[in-house]
């Protein structure tokens, strides 16, 4: 059975009981910096037990939350640009703290993952198009970007972990920078969050699905992964709105016969029920927005932009 | 409030009660050739009574059912551009009959609508891409084509029935077909269904709302439309689901206070119960499979090969 | 017979003898902005001697020259923008003087001129898809903005200022500003000079031919043309370097003989003598550079937002 | 000092004294199949001796010249992809023979090189959109493709020749079947001839410069590359136009003087005083004709066609 997913830890953690509170193993910050307008929180993911309960590797989970992003507003996505740098920064650092990554002479590989094709899948390859590398020049900076857009495995007939397996022990990044187009739970968060994990890509993440991981495990070198969403799986759409449904009937209905059936369902029996209704052909397809071409155009320039800010500093 | 649309005629009329029995002011006709694989049906709404019942202008609507379509079986697919290449000259000699487009030297305005940007919405555009047309060549055919994608207005600021009536008039083409992108009802008919109607391009069809309509009576000349759905709204598959699950819930649960307070709903108010569960940003949304762009890029060379067998005999 | 032409009225006037010198009914103005990298030339053509003289229409045509433009230095690039809005303001305010356009309410048609698929050519198309339009919407500002890409003849069969003609009396704008990408003579211009004219659209110029004119006589109101030169002419190219060759052999060879032959060629001669050695092909093809994508991606940001700056202040 | 390439092994032999005479270390075919629109032609360099004379490397270069291809017929196409298709066959057979690849379950890693957003760089890039991989089913066919679109330097920082090697390395492919767009020397050739080699890539071939090369000695497996000129080098059309104008001069001025001086220059010498005249600039720069998006696009469905024919027969 397909599972009801979403890319973005913090709505994972929403969906805990009492709006997402305290889970054993999964720790939970939010801030918002004076004059900003973008929200910031961090999931930390901190043991097995947390893992577990999330559904989500160990690691750190940065969420961006910029309701005017990409809208059109040029002063706005560069704040956001700017605090993506930040965050990015901040990460690379305590990579370098770890002795993951060297302290000198960074290589990095950026990978644009997704279709190209399919527009609110072709996030990850816009960014690859705007983002400006320099390994094959001779500027000597501090930190030496490559790039590449694997393609999806339709149109490879290989899985993207072979491709970017092959790229690194060829030319020997010390960090991969994914990004991607995520599936999100709400609609509210098409175009207007962006996630950074130090976890990698996992699979079912993503627009399309990677079948295979990209991490650290997989791939060798420590993974960054910038992701927007940019869908919503059309079952999580159905299977949200029949909750709310249910929830109406339980107390509309007022009946304890009524009350009865739905209260001897558990939360798993419920779910079951649901999943039930949904046609099997749901689970791949997804719905997004008609003006998501705009979304994702714009999107992809606030990302290369931040990639640029946190590692060509002029 | 928004409504849970379908732009083919043929699911309006499987929607009535009896699966689509007998409705006064429409007929409805469904053939197979012989040997084909392909399945058609033609749903004629006669009179008011009918168009006011369909929610459907008075006209023709041929169906043609395709399953296998665009599955990347050339031999098939060429099968179906034959059939749609007939539907087409069979509308024409119609059209002829009625003294609407004159004997000889037809002149045609093909019009892609939609946006060639979003993949789904760019089957219009990618029709034309492929269309060979021949109006600015000293050819002496029997037939003249011109083409024209006029954009979406939020590219443009303009509607479409602006731009095609100025460029009528420039031009004096006497019959424009217009290929769009539709939405259809159930996910089953993405891709595989092409509907060719005499009553032109109605507002609220297509993936992108089109808010005039493009018709006989909006721009002069005849309009003949060629659609393919490669959408479902995201509120229709909401709906679909929820209907089945009072279904569900009113057999199972089996008490009279259940089967009272769903009862008691008239079909009115279910209909309204489900859509207040729906959230109103789902008008817009749109569920759309993940290999759409191999589906529409197939897909334009069908239709543009359908409308090349019919006007350009060789 | 094909001609060696540019587009560029600058350069039309250097290939004057002595690089430009007095040319009766031509007027010449160079300048350059305290603390600015752009060198500004305005070439005015007075009357009809001017005219023949130049090959180019009555009118005014300013030449930004910037030499790192397009290059990646998204600070310079911006400095552009800024003059360009400039002088666009600077020729609206002009053509409000001469009561060619209203005081009030000023509706501009942007026009978006060239081949999308094809990279040189896809300027104008690229300047639409980045243009804000408000046309559609109720905003009240001072300028109201449509925009459109009509398309090249070959894939619609129709004139340009067919399209043009008909969108203008339907929808009632007050000045066209046609977006183009230009034909140069020498390949140090590619990317790097933007003109803008009051004088239209003319035939022969742009990457594709536009075999009619885009101007105030052909489509009833006023057209400011932008354009930057992405390509040059092969026959240019061949021209010159063939003129370089006589002039070496001429001073090299520095017999009386030699010196009689090519002396007793009158420029008009020696220039026959070139064409008869250019291939008739030669006339459709062009030069590009391979780097052309970046370049016309960057133009048509610059551009873009020139026109924003002009016409949307925030 | 740039070369004045072709990428075309039949173009090189013509180039030679006698239009294309005996060489010794180089032998030449010509045939044409009865009934056939398709001229055929087998350049072979035998040795050492033939590759130094060439300039180019040791093997087998098969050139199907179809004047009319890519002008719209599709049956002329369809039979240029047949030709093709046998073609491959045929190298495929020879390379069994000679022990490079096994006799059962061949895996082709298809490649398609060049920049897909340079209109005539993107043959390879189109040719991969269009064909069908099938390394990532359970198909049991005799032939197992995988494909990739490995980009350009200037989006990557990395030699096209370390992705293939990483790749190749990481999924064991057989053999390479790399598809590229070439630079001719002749204009006539742009989109109407096909080359077939078993020689690969190499470095200055293709629109863009690929500066390794691509071979059995670089990647480790054999590499077939099939490649259409749609570009010619811009220093290629001037130099040949000012040979001409040499010639005409010599002839036509017939003085003793003027031949003595232009006789005295050696070929050599010649070349050299062209060369002066070239610009430096011109060595980057090509020559394309406006329609070569039409060209690239049907040449892409051809060459496609050309390898789901060879190695997908139903």
């Amino acid at each position: 059975m397909f599972e009801i997913r979403t890319d973005l830890a913090v709505e994972e953690k929403e969906s805990f009981p009492g709006n997402g509170g305290e889970v054993t193993g999964v720790s939970l910050r939010e801030w918002r910096k004076a004059f900003s307008r973008i929200k910031l929180t961090e999931v930390a993911i901190l043991d097995e037990q947390g893992a577990r309960a999330m559904g989500k590797p160990e690691g750190v989970y940065v969420t961006m939350e910029a309701k005017e992003l990409s809208k059109g507003d040029e002063g706005y996505d560069r704040e956001v640009s700017g605090e993506l740098a930040m965050q990015l920064k901040r990460m690379v650092k305590s990579l370098r703290k770890q002795k993951q990554i060297p302290e000198e002479n960074l290589h990095i590989l950026a990978v644009g993952l997704g279709n190209p094709s399919v527009t609110p899948d072709a996030l990850g390859p816009q960014v690859l198009g705007n983002l400006r590398v320099n390994r094959h020049m001779q500027e000597g900076g501090k930190v030496i970007i490559s790039g590449i857009v694997p393609g999806v495995m339709a149109q490879t007939g290989m899985e993207t972990a072979e491709i970017l397996k092959g790229i690194i022990r060829e030319t020997g990044p010390d960090l991969v920078i994914a990004v991607d187009a995520l599936a999100a739970r709400s609609i509210r968060r098409l175009g207007t969050t962006i996630q950074l994990t130090n976890t990698g890509i996992h699979p079912g993440s993503g627009v399309g699905n990677h079948r295979h991981s990209l991490t650290r495990e997989s791939l060798g070198i420590p993974v960054l992964a910038i992701g927007v969403p940019t869908v919503v799986g059309a079952a999580a759409i159905v299977h949200d709105t029949i909750s709310t449904l249910i929830g109406t009937l339980m107390s509309q209905v007022e009946t304890e016969k009524m009350g009865d059936f739905l209260d001897q369902l558990s939360p798993e029996e419920q779910y079951q029920l649901i999943c039930e209704l949904l046609e099997p052909e749901f689970g791949a397809l997804y719905v997004t927005p008609p003006d998501i071409d705009q979304t994702v155009k714009r999107l992809s320039f606030t990302i290369s932009e931040g990639i640029h800010m946190a590692f060509y500093p002029d």
